[in-house]
């Protein structure tokens, strides 16, 4: 069955590929999740006709297709288990920048960086800055409404998607969204299909929304004794009514690491804290970030804060190494839960008692600004590993423990990432019956077959 | 029927009412689309499980519902057309503000200003602010998407809208959305719902985003000789990445029906330009006011500015009174379309050989930093009506024309008001069938029974 259908689709589909090499890339994403069978093929589209194509025939035979970007997902939403990979990386053309309706309209296997760089030709900026953006596709941050670091001012992916042009199940266009600044007619299918993680519709285009390129006023980085004293001085960021465009905690355990990784001890401290400012001219980002400052050095150990670009950009060292420091020690499960922002020590510290009872050490990060924390689940390399490290049961019950805390304090599995396939034995925790109940409606009316990346998100 | 059903809903629920007063206000709203029937009934809900009663009912029934908050929508979307409606406009309790997260937490009938007098007891302000802020409701501005004038720099209603109570068709009871700031857990119903005009629930409850409340910096007002030169000015504001929080055009005949109310003579001209700006503190406000007046001045007749908070509202009077001075001469059918923003001299232009080619007076106004105008459509007032004047169909024979003439711009039939009854004939010239027909099927999947505000909105 398998041989004949993998067949028939490299016969029909010029992009298809069925070697070792596409079959083992597309059975896992960058969450490392194994899959439970090799994809039946990978289909790299060239075009939205042959995206068309791929679902019409996958519809009427149906075949389970999983949409593919980059495959730098971190909750395995891309991972294949059997089913057809539908890869649109390589539809990468920019379409159009307007700089007076401040809008780009591009394919959506263009990398995020690269639409950040032609958007900065005009003063502009492409808002949504996942720490991915320079090997993560814009289709994909779609699927997963991806957020990053300067989302705490400038807003997630779904804040800067104006339109899309969406293949459906069947293999319709589908349309979305519009052309200018506002609009209300019908329901909004585009916010709909912002971070439905591939399970609607396959994105082949976008109109996103540009915004004025800020100048940047600098960094300051702190360091405190302790996490509740830098997560205090993170709220008094916010209750100050400042507007960091980058508001950072790094915990202990991750300081730990960077220090291990750079052979620098200068970082050794219970928390540390980074936060830059922008504005619309100089004056402006350097005054805030001056405000910033002296909001943040209550309470600090050490506090360094610069406006040369380059000092600027040195303080973020910490911050920018923390998973390469941790990844260097450890192998790494990458988790996303987001909390009201008055409970990130709680958090912390919270994840530190998971880590005593467990035993299995979590290092922690977070975007302090939204509330959203990346708790990194680690296991140790082993001298005699391959490539291929199995995760250990003691980690997934860690990061299941991770998640149940995070619902605990009123918070949600995942701030950025999305469910996949990671979380959804969670989805329990945050969703009632009947919101469950009323996704899975608007599943089986957008795709009656179930077709559409089976078994994910929802 | 109706009798034995009318006697049924009086008996079995506390808050309903069938006199001839309580029916024929909600035969009607705002736009003054006569209705095809009275109400059913209007039942005035008091609870949350007051409404899930009511849809309960209703559900088993098959009686369609109409929900409704202060009546004041401009699209027919709340008209009865025979059915049950359901009034929420007394749930009007702020339960909750937390100046931490920057959130508050509403039942649905709050006025949209009380909400934003609230937030600004703690330094936040919400931003949304349709001129009818303080007569209309929260639940109403969710279920329009409302937008107003600082949305061009604040946003509009969706943005705001962080997690949604909803009692389904059915009466059961939804939580969408979170309480964290990002989130991306399952689809985002919360999205889908904002917007959609009562057809898919009746929100019950709403989580907004508040935002550090600005300081003003003062407002700037020019005068031009035409609309080309004062669109100009409005397009090299947004090229010159500057960000009023409100920028506003008036045309020659708003000015001219602004002056015969006042009896002043002042704003004779082409076209008028108002902006204001806002920042974090006064200093940057005010910088930006002088930034926006410098661009706005080349091409200007006239221009005056001020910093002085007194002064500075009096330079909105015009924009302000725009409606007041034209609903004084005549009848008016309030429009709503939105265009790319480097369109907006076509669309006043193209306005303005309608009112040639029809002889219907039509007086424009716009948000021109979103690209939205609002077109007000004009019949005279004559000695004898009564307050009921009916429509003469030159007047929607006009107003069709101007939708063709946003879609032939690349715009949209609705920028903030919503489709209701008024534009539902005009959808077809914006989405094509595929987006129909997939509207149709979420419809469907939320409200099987269609009996949520039927023949509205898609
Ligand atoms: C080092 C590192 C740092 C990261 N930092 C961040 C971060 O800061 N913020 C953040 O949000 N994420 C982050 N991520 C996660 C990841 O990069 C994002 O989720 C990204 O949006 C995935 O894009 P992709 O192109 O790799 O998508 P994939 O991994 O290929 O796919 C992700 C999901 O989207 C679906 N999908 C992909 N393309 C399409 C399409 N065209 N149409 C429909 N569905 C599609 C897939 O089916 C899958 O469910 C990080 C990952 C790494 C490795
Ligand atoms: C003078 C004036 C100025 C205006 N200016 C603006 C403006 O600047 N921007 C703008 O966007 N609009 C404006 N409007 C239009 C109107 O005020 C808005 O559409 C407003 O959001 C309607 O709120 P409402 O409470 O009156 O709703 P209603 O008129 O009662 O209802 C509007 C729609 O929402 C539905 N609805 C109401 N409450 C609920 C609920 N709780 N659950 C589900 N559905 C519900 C109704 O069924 C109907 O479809 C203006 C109106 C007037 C009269």
């Amino acid at each position: 069955m398998t041989a004949a259908l993998r067949a028939e689709v490299l016969a029909r589909f010029p992009g298809a590929r069925a070697d070792a090499e596409a079959l083992a890339r597309g059975r896992t994403d960058r969450s490392g999740t194994p899959g439970t069978a090799d994809p039946l093929a990978v289909v790299r589209a060239g075009s939205v006709d042959e995206v068309r194509a791929v679902l019409a025939w996958a519809h009427e035979h149906r075949v389970p297709v999983v949409p593919r970007g980059a495959g730098t997902g971190l909750a395995g939403g891309a991972v294949a288990d059997g089913a057809l990979v539908l890869d649109v990386s390589g539809m990468r053309r920019i379409v159009r920048i307007d700089p007076v309706e401040e809008v780009a309209v591009v394919e959506p296997g263009v990398l995020t960086a690269d639409l950040d760089a032609a958007a900065a030709e005009h003063g502009l900026m492409y808002a949504p800055d996942p720490a991915s953006a320079a090997i993560s596709t814009i289709g994909g941050n779609i699927a997963t409404n991806a957020g990053g670091m300067r989302c705490v001012k400038h807003g997630v992916t779904r804040d800067a998607v104006l339109g899309l042009e969406v293949v459906l199940a069947d293999g319709r266009l589908l349309r979305t969204g519009r052309a200018t600044v506002k609009g209300v007619v019908g329901y909004d299918l585009t916010a709909l299909l912002v971070g439905s993680e591939g399970t609607l519709g396959v994105v082949v285009g976008a109109t996103l929304r540009l915004r004025p390129r800020p100048h940047v006023g600098g960094t300051v980085l702190a360091t405190y004794p302790d996490v509740e004293t830098a997560a205090r001085a993170c709220s008094r960021v916010g209750a100050a009514r400042l507007r960091p465009s980058l508001l950072e905690l790094i915990d202990a355990a991750t300081l730990g690491a960077v220090a291990a990784h750079t052979g620098t001890a200068a970082l050794a401290a219970g928390a540390a804290v980074v936060a830059q400012t922008d504005g619309a001219d100089a004056g402006t980002a350097t005054a805030e970030l001056a405000a910033v400052a002296a909001v943040l050095r209550e309470g600090a150990a050490t506090l360094e804060q610069s406006d040369d670009p380059a000092r600027a950009d040195a303080l973020l060292t910490a911050r920018r190494l923390a998973l390469p420091a941790i990844e260097a020690q450890a192998h790494a499960l990458i988790e996303d839960i987001c909390v009201p922002r008055a409970r990130l020590a709680e958090a912390v510290r919270g994840i530190e008692q998971i880590v005593a009872a467990t035993g299995v050490q979590i290092y922690t990060f977070a975007h302090a600004g939204d509330g959203n924390l990346h708790p990194i689940v680690t296991w140790p390399r082993t001298a005699t590993e391959d490539s291929g490290a199995v995760r250990p049961a003691a980690v997934d019950d860690a990061a299941g423990r991770v998640f149940e805390l995070a619902v605990a304090l009123g918070g949600t599995l995942s701030g950025e990432h999305g469910i996949g396939t990671l979380k959804r034995a969670y989805l329990g925790l945050e969703l009632d019956a009947d919101v469950l109940d009323v996704q899975r409606s608007v599943k089986a009316a957008l795709d009656p077959r179930g077709i559409l990346n089976p078994g994910k998100a929802i």
